[in-house]
């Protein structure tokens, strides 16, 4: 699968370091299933502990794992030394999240010095392997350059 | 303090009920602060399992406790039998989600038979208590009757 | 150009004829260059009774006809007798509203009985005809039945 | 009515003289009320020119008059020198848009370098005088610096 943005040396291995570093990724147990320059796809498994009151996975949990998509599907794009921010999203809730396991999947729609337009898509999928979409995202994101706290 | 919306007899009970059957609630380890008709407040302490990759509170665990602010300020004005689901929301982050503590403040802004819109801030609080606004929510939750696996 | 959505009889002519009614939309010149289920493209030129302090036309007009195109997208798939009201919408701006037209194109994501989520991207292009992205939209479309004053 | 910002000398003049540049403002027949730091009321009358297919102001206008409050309550604050950009906004509509008069009343959330986060509220009036909450706006805002075709 080709991308329409050209890559930076060395932006997978600095998208997945990042990522490492989330520790929020680790207890909804979040892996990275693809990174091309301007994209990412994300994937988790349904667990008990992040549901809402339904038994269906909580809106916020769908919300975090979209929000990190299309935060790395910009990081992906940004030159050496920025760090990435978000400054706001708006999310579309489609259908319950339930399933199996979840993939996002969030790319680029524009990007520059300081500002990138992101969207990002969630898809459930039954122990049969159905896929649905339960959420659609769009998200702005925020090259910061030289701030306190926030090195890449 | 007071609320501009009548309270239906049991408002709290059942908002309580429905917030304890949210397993994420305990895993960010949630606790509500206040009930008023058409309002609450809720309140969570830092936890560095919930942060992103520069240690702060990640913005989706923001928005997991918004959400549930926003949801239950609005479940708390529905008639018996109906159910509360998010639409959508959309949502603005002010400064880093770093502190000791964080409180979520959501109101309803209109009330219908089937969309309620609402607002939610939520605040840090460092160890000397210092508030800052971390996040702004405005969020349009659906009344959902008689729908199967979404009893409220 | 097909789509994922089933006609209903008579789409065209109860979108062309709300259309029609909306003022609005001869004020800024707007006209439908194709109607299909679930998805809607107008266009309008630039007019400079509509622009902004730089002389691009104004983030809110932009808005103006992306709305009415995720509205009629919507529009076009509800059954006989329901009007069209829009709850909310999201919109980011991607690059300035500069150029000689402009193109909106709406499509349903999901439609339900009583909500309908579209996206909408509006174009600009150029005397010589180049195409640039210039507006995005996520908009919450609800049907309405039987409600004084909102028939069709 | 105070303001929690501090005001720059002739920010009153420059917010004039910018809205006075924006020619939708005359087509949409919109004048301003007030001038605070961080804050603007505008005002604009029903006109038929503007309206929907049930006869109400379109979404869209309701939209670029709040989407220019918010603008110019950023604006007011911003450096000499700082052109002001629309980056997104979320827009909820609580009622319809009937009415003699309009009035949008925006304030500044918080303001930095290069984004300020706003807030809008619409109104309507009717003959009587009677006020109404027809739409709330979250938006985005970005300051400009030395960008070709955006000078303030």
């Amino acid at each position: 699968m080709s991308s329409q943005f050209i890559a930076n040396a060395g932006y997978k291995e600095k998208v997945t370091e990042s990522f490492n570093r989330q520790e929020v990724m680790k207890t909804i147990n979040v892996s990275i299933l693809a990174i091309r320059p301007g994209e990412i796809e994300l994937e988790f498994p349904y667990q008990s502990n992040l549901t809402q009151q339904h038994g269906f996975i909580h809106a916020g949990i769908v919300s975090t794992v979209l929000d990190s998509a299309c935060g790395y599907a910009a990081f992906s794009l940004m030159p050496e030394g920025a760090a990435v921010l978000t400054i706001e999203f708006k999310i579309n809730f489609l259908s319950p999240a339930k399933g199996e396991r979840f993939k996002a999947v969030a790319k680029v729609k524009k990007t520059g010095k300081n500002i990138t337009v992101t969207e990002g898509e969630l898809f459930s999928y039954s122990e049969r392997g159905n896929q649905k979409l339960v959420a659609t995202m769009a998200g702005t994101i925020m090259s910061v350059y030289d701030r306190e706290g926030v090195k890449n």
